[in-house]
């Protein structure tokens, strides 16, 4: 029997080579500090789960595809706190930003069609795209420019006559990087006028560190209305991941209905999880400045911790709870593995995601690593005070280094 | 901006065309009984909403990509009752059965592969083909022959080069149609001999009326294991179609390995979900015997009353809470329209969906219904008891037939 060529093209996730090491140094006895995965510790607020508790029917029934309307409204509402007006028939519920991202594919790529994004980015992406029959036409970046794509060079360069769209991670997985409203509209203008969509992940937009922490979004942009797609989610606003509640937004209504088609072929979201998402657009700007400053926190925890590093390239990353940063090793795949194996202070030992599995082109982010800052503030210290001695030893034992 | 191929190739859901007559009809003041959905009126077992209440994590985090090991666990177990002997890697969980179906149709399908289905069929399998680049090759069968689509001639009559699988839902939605265990091996042996995969929808395994009633899979030809892909899901079995559970079933390992790049692509199916679901597995089989003796009645109940009304064709459907008729009628959509426009009982009518929507053949099942009985005992009789004048007041005053 037959495999599809999308198929084979997709690749599983790049960490699950290195579980079986894992599993070997926790068997060995050893602590591993987890900085390689993007769950939030934070507690999901109690909303959900006292709308949970509170949920009364006695039938558990589909939802209508397109979403229940209180959440809908409820997102509706939120958009409008931050200056965006859309109406309930711009936003269709999804599960997780991840169907929205697979739907998103569906309605807008054929084969061969190209969707532009700096790199490096969220690996996910690939297999959504090839999918739908995509390629990912990446934009070059790298840590010693801070990881910057939103030049008018950089963007241009990457368009082609099958390019489809623009998508951009803001605020940055993995990288951290926020764009500035300039860069924002810079973005918008390259998309008009090449009649791109340009989609916004933005299910990072409340974690902005640094003065200005205004959450933004493309949709802001409305000359642009027909060409912005915004791809949303609670898993990260609200520390509510498992609820698998996202979100796909658009006044592009021929983009819409098409999607509508989609949401109706699975017939809907799982009903639970969205009455409890409802309610958690409820809690209060106090709920997100104390995330804010959690995040902020840990940030600078991780930071400063690699400033201190030397040879290590590091922008300072302004957003999400993410990253990356260029260690003075060879290949932090061997690293990453020599860390579980061989490396251990006090009997504990660190993990991260090694770089490369967020390029699209190959050879890119081999010294690089993400590091997911989702650990409360004495383990993430304690994780970080790790690594410095232990890329010093690599030097040393495994680079031959003096 | 572009719209894809295969999003334009889709269509929306056939029954959305009859929501403004059905809005207005209710306006009106007139009620409609409605056998036009597949929502089941059932409760959903306690062990469900117990599950949720006593869920007592304070993050909702990420499930693991597979599922969670104690429903995995408890599908499994519920396999091994019915004799099938599945490892829980054969097993992946999905956002219910139409994302086993979505992510299945990812792995086989390539431009231009085709998928052998019995027509008419559940018209959701459009849009999952679509969207993976195939299409359906239909099985052609009429309600003269009770829709029997299980020959080696009907059967090989639809294989090509392009052929990657042959598809059925059994039991048969929208027919009700149950195979014999010998029609089965039968197709077994077809997809084993062309080197097929063979893939069982079986989320109505339960239903299946008059002696027999043992549940059955195509997972129990142990000699075609290797082409065999499961369909599952608790939304019918459990009447819990809004927790959006589901699996993906197979012991053919290159299958489920690619499977799994897409099931890592969305992260994770619901947590609260399948916490939930798990516990649905501890029903015991008087529940399965007390709604499947609720289905049979209301089964005979339609059954008898469309073998009342003269000119139509119905063969006795075996299983699922579905039928298909075809009535003495041109067409049943103008039909369904005309029930809501004109026609009325006590200031009552009904709603069916029209068979044509069920058919990959350009004019087949205008002629067709089908009945969805998922109403209480007393209301569906009543909906069945407003068909036979409607049809008579429609051939005299629509088709002026005396």
């Amino acid at each position: 029997m037959k495999i599809s060529e999308k198929a084979r093209l997709c690749a599983l996730s790049p960490m699950r080579k290195f579980h079986p090491y894992a599993v070997a140094a926790r068997q060995a006895g050893k602590e591993i500090y987890h900085l390689n995965i993007g769950q939030p510790d934070i507690e999901t607020p109690q909303a959900l789960f006292d709308a949970v508790r509170n949920f009364d029917q006695t039938v558990l029934e589909y939802a209508p595809s397109p979403g229940i309307p209180p959440l809908i409204g409820a997102i509706r509402d939120y958009y409008a706190r931050i200056g965006v007006a859309f109406d309930d028939g711009d936003i269709l519920i999804t599960t997780g930003g991840s169907e929205a991202l697979q739907i998103l594919m569906f309605c807008i790529l054929d084969e061969g069609s190209e969707v532009v994004i700096p790199e490096p980015f969220y690996p996910n992406y690939n297999t959504m795209i090839r999918a739908a029959g995509g390629v990912i036409r990446p934009i070059p970046t790298c840590p010693e420019e801070g990881y910057c794509y939103a030049t008018r060079e950089k963007l241009e360069a990457a368009i082609t006559p099958n390019t489809c769209a623009i998508m951009v991670t803001n605020p940055g997985n993995p990288t951290g990087v926020v764009l500035t409203p300039e860069q924002m509209r810079l973005l918008a203008d390259v998309a008009k006028e090449h009649g791109l969509y340009i989609i916004g992940d933005e299910v990072y937009r409340e974690f902005c560190y640094d003065g200005d922490t205004t959450p933004r979004s493309m949709a802001q942009f409305a000359d642009v209305a027909e060409n912005v797609v915004i791809i949303d989610s609670v898993s990260k606003r609200f520390s509510a991941c498992g609820a698998r509640i996202g979100a796909l937004l658009s006044k592009n209504r021929e983009l819409m209905a098409n999607a509508l088609k989609f949401c109706q072929a699975r017939l809907s979201v799982a009903t639970l999880d969205q009455v409890a998402s409802a309610a958690l657009y409820s809690v209060g700007a106090d709920y997100f400045d104390a995330v804010r400053e959690e995040y902020q926190r840990r940030r600078d925890t991780c930071y400063r911790a690699l400033l201190k590093i030397p040879g290590v390239v590091c922008a300072a990353p302004e957003g999400a709870f993410y990253m990356m940063a260029k260690l003075p090793v060879d290949d932090t795949e061997t690293f990453q593995q020599w860390l579980l194996e061989k490396f251990e202070d006090r009997g504990e030992t660190v993990m991260f995601a090694p770089g490369s599995g967020f390029y699209a082109t190959p050879g890119s982010g081999r010294q690089e690593i993400r590091i997911a800052y989702v650990l409360e503030q004495a383990r993430l210290e304690r994780a970080m005070e790790l690594l410095e001695p232990a890329v010093a030893q690599y030097r040393r034992e495994v680079l031959h280094e003096t």
